[in-house]
Parts: C-alpha cells; structure tokens; sequence
C-alpha cells in the first residue's frame, strides 16, 4: 500500500470510527497550492516542455503536498509580465531566463548568462559552490523573490543572419534579437538589439523587422523554423555560453514551506537543470547537421577578429554594469573571480583534454 | 502540521478509537530498508562524502518510508567485495566506480570511464538521453543489478610520477596505480598498471611498492597527500575524462521498491550527480594553486607525442575489448557513435567558445 492511499483509509477509518477529528484538517492544511506561469508558449519544444515537466515533477515527488498549476505565456499573463505576478503575489513561481529583468537591475543578468561568460558546468559550479547562489538571493530578495536554478541550454549559437558576419562594421546597423548584456555588447559595435519573447521572433525575422537573431541551439532554434528567413548560422555565441533558468518564488510563498517542500522543489530543480541541458546537447548535433543537410543552412564561425570586438565591447559593458550600483559590482566582482578561477581549471583539465582527443580522433 | 506529524496522529487516533486495524500494519510494511555499502573510506574527503550525502538525502528525500544504513569500506565488507554483497542480496546497494568490476565484464568500464572517452557533460547526455542507460541496464542485468549515475569527478589529472615523463618510452616500467581500461592502455605502453582501493595508495607510493599513481584530481587528490612522495603532476588525464560513480542496486531490490520511491531514489541520484561533478570543478583550482604554493608540486602536461601513443593504445585495447562478447562490441559501438556525435557539438560550441573567451582574458 502506498502511503497516500493509507493517508486516505486512515482518514476514513478515523472518522468512520467517531474519532475527534483534528486529523481531518491537517490534510487540507498540507496541500500547498503552486501556480506557475511561464516565460514559454504551451508545449514549445525544449524550453516549455523543460518548464512543465518540471512543475509536474514537483507535484510528483511531493505525493500530493504541492497542488501545482502551471499556465505557459500569455495563458495568464504575458511572458514578460511574469516577473510581476509573481512579486505580487498573484502567482506563487515564474519560469524564466532572468535576464529578462534587467531593465529592474542589471544584476539579474548574470544569472542567465552574460556575455563572454561561464559555461553551463563553471555557471553552476559559481552557483551551487562559490558565492553564485548567495548573491543570487541578495538580488531577489530586493524584489520579494528567491530563485533557483531550474535548467540550462548550454553554450549557444552565435545566431540567424541573413548575411555573412566577415568583420565587426558588418555588425553596424543590424536589428538584432537578443536579450541580457549580450544586446548591450551588439548595440556598442552598431547593432539594435531587441527584446522579444521566444513565440513572437520567427514573425519578426519573416517580416523583415529583424535582421537578424539568436535563439539557443541547433535542437531549440530547428522548432523556430529560422532557417527560412536567414540562412547563416554563425558560431560560437559570445553572449550565453551557458544560460540558465530560473525557478523564481514569491519568497513569503517559500519561506513559508515546510523544509520537506523546500527540499522536493529543490531536488526537481535541480534535476531539471541537468535534464535540460544534457537532453540539449544530446540533441544538438543530430540538429545541426539536419538543417545543414536537409535546410541548406550555411554554418559560419566567428573570427578571431570579431571576438577580439566582442571582448572590447564586454568590458565597456562590464564598466557600465559595475557602475550601477554596489551590488551590481558586488555580483559582476565575483562572477570575474569566478571565470578566472574557474576558467583556469576547465582548460587544464576538459578543455585541453578534449583538444587533443579531438585532434587524434578527427572529432 | 507535516504529513509524516499527521500519519503517525491519524495511526494513534484510529488505534484508540478502537477502529479496524488494517491502517497500523501499512505503516511498517510502507517502510523499505536500504543497506548501502561503499567502496570509500568513512568521511573520505569528496568520494566519501558524497556517498554519505546521497544514502542521508534519499531518507530525508523519502520522508522515513526508506530507512538506510551507510557502511564505509571495510566496515560491513571490503570496498571490492560490494559488488557480491549487493549482487547476492545481502545489502540493497553499493556505491562504487563500475569499472572496478572490469573482470567481470569489460563493458563495466564503459560506464565509470574509458581512456579517451567522454567528459562529464558528453557521458551525462550519452547515459540520459541516447543509448547509454539502457546498455547499462543490459549490463547490470546480468548479474542482478540496476544502476544509477551517482557522482562524477569531472576531467581528471593524469597522475602523480616521482619522475619526469618526457616520451612515451618513459613509461616503461613503471608500476602505476590505474585502474579500468586506462591501465590497459598503460600495459600497451609498457607501464604495470595495479590497481588498488583509494585507501591503500598512499602506503604503497611511500613505501615505493608502486611509481606512480593517478586517483581524481587537485581537489580530491589534496587529502590524500600524493605531493609527499611524487611531486610531478600530470594533465590532462586520457584516462578518465569524465569519471561516474554508481549507485548499483539489487535488481530485485529496485523492482520490488513503489513507483514513487524508485523516483524518489532517481531524483536523489541524480541531484548528487551534479553535485559532486559542480563541488569537485569549484575546488579544484583553490587546490591545486594550493599544491603547486605551498607543497613545492610540479605540473606537467603531456605532450602531443605521448598523446600520440595514448590514442594509438586505446585504440588496441577498445579491439581488444570488442572481440570479448557482442554485448561488449554493442556497447563500445554505441560509446563511439556518442563520441564523435557529442564531441563534435561541444568542439563547435563550448570547446571553441572557451578557447577564443580564455585567448581574450588571458585565462
């Protein structure tokens, strides 16, 4: 007998039997009730179907404690007006990149991805085992949230142009879609940068309102259909080498878990964070090479020249970031220790390790 | 009130008001005990640890309906004695590096770590989301196992030496401490690999039983104190880019468990899966400047030449392995096509990203 079937026959039997009945309520009592809206379009590959598997999981693990709803983007409210409903209260969790949010304080980029930043592996390891996760909170307690890491995309595209990218001047002039610190590095070297949400970029590409975008990676931007529109597919993405998610709560709803609940929803999100992004790279290549061979999509890689570009216009856009405020320079200071750190183990250790596997293999 | 509060309040209350007694029995028969045994020392700093931390987290996960009992190597049983422990039912699980059971079948090694095989990242997508899981359960099957991702220690170091190793013909003779294919690939090149428990090693490198030796990497490698008898240390590692602990069940033991304690157990896994692979990348850069600082330590890397010959070893050995039985051949098959699959979408993404970010900052 699983447990929740004898909760249910011992209620029964309790009452059945004339018993007081202070048991009775506690059942009530124990359900919390989870509503979650999304930054996603219902059932959109990859990314929405990450989020509701996620909150389906929480109520799973939690046999019946944590009564969720999840509603996708624009089924409550609009995906970028989650962030509201959430810090209100309407809604108890979003799901969501938060770098979305960084019109309220640029701080919150850095906990998606910022440009010329962590990897998903050195992202989650400054969360998870360095100062990450704490600085984190600082951030989100300043709007009433408390966020955790609930998936990553890995290191993106560098993305859909309808033209080749030979030097940084052909940058100059374009309208880009892309978000975070990312546009800000784009609009220095001439671009407009744009934000749109995910449902609303293969219509602008279409219609010719964008020039150019990006989206994740070969197995998310294949569903977007990009490759009728711009057909250079440039790479790697200087903007998010590892952007991850966010399973942001009304932190009254948190604080006010039992530590079982919290630890349930900490456990799926985490789990969600390596299904996310070991199912994307499992994916990619498969994709990739489908719309090389079956889309006539053209792959480009970014020249040393460009990236020289990229890592001038980061800085200047770190100097800005830094010059907000003392917590955005609190956040960017450790995120730079991080990368350092971080960065110096990773290419003693996987990157120069797969250089030479790659080279003897042909890889 | 929490749910574990009300069943024992509910049980007490239907016992006194004299109901029927069929709810009492469900609460004893709802509990499952798991006896766990593992190949680390008690409180081994990382492996040991982490092993720890996943049997306390899958009780405290279950809310008491899986009770478990941790034994340390040598404490109920010798570290490479679990295997037979858990096979033969006598305890539920051990936790382990499967490539300790290499004897029994080649294909074990497959699912710890193979000389020039994938990085935590391209095993993680390679188990989860292509063929690798269900290998694994083709191979545990057959000595009455299941088992689970449990750990991962990232790219390891390729070891310690008390001398300098400039060609291959430098590893002639050595007695080195190396287990699973990797010390295949190190008989190839003329070395005597031996394998050992974590806990054995440091005698034998003091008393010069043994040369040389590799274990994990900075982090894990600190506490076992290597740097007092051989000070070169070697990377990247070919050997282990991306080793994965275990937890291996008894396979009646699994079946027999409900629906929601298998996720229960899947979730806890998986969780300590990442955490461990996040814990071990975040220290061991502190470790290593630790090491090279304060204990006079010399890095080395290995060079393309010795590179050369390690690839040309695997290589032999991998045929080797092939020719031991079909289901060997199925999984090194499958292995492979991963390989190249995998390896060829993170050398276009956070490979390449990684080099051009590193050239820029100075990394």
């Amino acid at each position: 007998m699983k447990r929740r079937d004898f909760i249910k026959t011992g209620a029964a039997a309790t009452a059945a039997a004339g018993a007081t009945i202070t048991a009775a309520p506690a059942i009530a009592q124990s359900k919390t009730e989870l509503t979650v809206v999304s930054t996603w379009p219902r059932d959109f590959p990859g990314l929405g179907v990450s989020a509701q598997r996620l909150v389906e999981r929480i109520a799973e693990l939690s046999e019946g404690s944590i009564v969720t709803k999840y509603f996708a983007a624009g089924e409550r409210v609009g995906a970028f007006d989650s962030f509201d409903e959430v810090a209100s209260g309407n809604a108890q969790a979003y799901i969501a990149a938060d770098y979305y949010w960084k019109g309220k304080h640029p701080a919150w980029a850095y906990f998606t991805a910022v440009p010329m930043g962590l990897t998903t592996t050195e992202w989650t390891a400054w969360i998870n085992f360095m100062d990450g996760q704490e600085l984190w909170d600082e951030v989100a307690d300043g709007f009433g949230l408390k966020c955790l890491p609930c998936g990553s995309t890995g290191c993106q595209m560098g993305g859909w142009f309808n033209k080749e990218i030979e030097t940084a001047d052909d940058l100059k002039g374009l309208k880009m879609r892309i978000p975070g610190l990312g546009g800000d590095v784009m609009a220095k070297l001439g671009a407009s940068p744009i934000s749109v949400p995910g449902g609303q970029i293969y219509e602008n590409l279409v219609s010719g309102a964008i020039d150019a975008t990006e989206w994740v990676g070969p197995y998310n931007d294949y569903f977007m259909k990009f490759y009728e529109a711009a057909k250079y597919y440039y790479y790697p993405g200087m903007h998010e080498a590892g952007s991850s998610l966010s399973f942001g709560m009304n932190k009254e709803f948190w604080t006010g878990l039992s530590k079982h609940q919290q630890e349930i929803i900490r456990t799926a999100c985490q789990e969600e964070h390596s299904h996310q992004y070991h199912e994307t790279v499992a994916n990619n290549g498969l994709y990739l090479n489908k719309m090389v061979n079956e889309n006539g999509v053209e792959l480009r890689e970014f020249s040393e020249e460009i990236y020289d570009s990229f890592g001038e216009a980061a800085a200047e856009v770190f100097e800005e970031t830094r010059d907000h405020s003392a917590l955005a320079a609190k956040v960017h200071d450790s995120f730079d220790a991080a990368r350092s750190e971080l960065g110096g183990w990773m290419k003693l250790a996987a990157i120069s390790y797969s250089v030479q596997r790659n080279r003897i293999l042909d890889i």
